[in-house]
């Protein structure tokens, strides 16, 4: 079963994603954390920590910024967050690759909840490098939601189902 | 017949609203383009491409990029891709003027499929004509969903109806 | 009762909140305005003038742009527009002080209507200050919706209930 959680920043959608795993999950589910700890960003850092207290003993941690197929597996039940971060990370890959590993994710016989960033709402913005993580949230973000059984937008805490 | 589809960048607004035209349409549909050609816009011309040849053969397309009225009549089926880029292009107009264009093709006897860009959810941009469209957005879009008899949000290719 | 309504920049959320409030209420109702007028924004200015003759004799208006405890009670109907512009007038405040705020509002016997802009589906700004605001919305917003009985989505003057 594969679920994708959607929603704006601090939307509660990484919470209601980390309790629909543990209600799907039969053994201790996988975290794969996407953030590039490379970065050495500090305010990420902070978040990073915050929610990994949040999650206290009830994941396996795994850190895999890019390629998620090397952690992913038949038999297992995973947290993907965040996809968004996924796709920065792969911002200089083409959509076609991209999409390509979706559809690889797609045959896994696994439960995996994925967490995306909506960032499609706001004003459109001038510098390329933004609007293309904009564009490429939008159409790699409608490919996540075709090859998952069910989709939520979360607002405020509140979880929508849109499929 | 009028449909508004409501979506963020790159949500497959465009897409479901032509597919929603096809499907009420009983004759080869029009599709208005209010792409201002004369902007000159590399990358705006490439998104015009791709949905050049998204659409095929299947609609007789017409641009037209701030008169609507000059084109709408009934009788016919149109689709309006976008409305965003008409307001765009008649930000110079008055709300009222804007207004009253959307009251006069209210009137028409013809089945319209109306495209907007979501523009409003996000941060407010700071600089003033940013904050004008995104304003005249939301003050046009709620008259626009007025003289809608269908109104739909779309979000990762999926739409939820509001009216 | 306590009921939320959330929506972007002139998504009509404010019309919407005003009628609500006025549906709920057997005697007059207090509009309590958080614009902070010592800023003296000209274009807050014309918005806030336009609002008060939208809302003409109906209500009482107060202004407090900080402190909502000092005029919220018991006994009476509340409109609060905005909780934005109050979190954005207690922004040097911490998190745990303003989420002490509302469980403190959610404790009174009285009808509150909450406005609350939706400013966290668009790209995640550079600045610290935004991305704080953003951030703040985000968390005080989830907990303003746990603490309403009723919260509403707005967007093009159409209301979706979250709860």
């Amino acid at each position: 079963m594969k679920i994708l959680y959607f929603g704006g920043q601090k939307s509660g959608k990484s919470n209601l994603a980390e309790q629909k795993t543990l209600e799907i999950s039969s053994k201790k589910p996988y975290y794969l954390a996407t953030y590039d700890n490379s970065f050495n960003d500090k305010e990420m850092h902070k978040r990073v920590d915050k929610h990994k207290l949040q999650r206290k003993e009830q994941f396996t941690t795994i850190e895999e910024p890019k390629d998620l197929l090397k952690i992913l597996k038949s038999g297992e039940t995973f947290l993907v967050d965040c996809m968004s971060m996924w796709l920065f990370n792969n911002i200089q890959e083409n959509e076609e690759y991209l999409i390509n590993q979706l559809e690889e994710i797609s045959k896994l016989d696994a439960n995996i909840v994925f967490v995306l960033n909506d960032v499609n709402s706001g004003i459109i913005p001038f510098d390329n490098e933004s609007r293309k993580f904009v564009d490429m949230t939008g159409i790699i973000g409608q490919k996540l939601a075709q090859i998952c059984d069910e989709v939520y937008e979360v607002k405020l805490g509140l979880a929508s189902r849109l499929k």
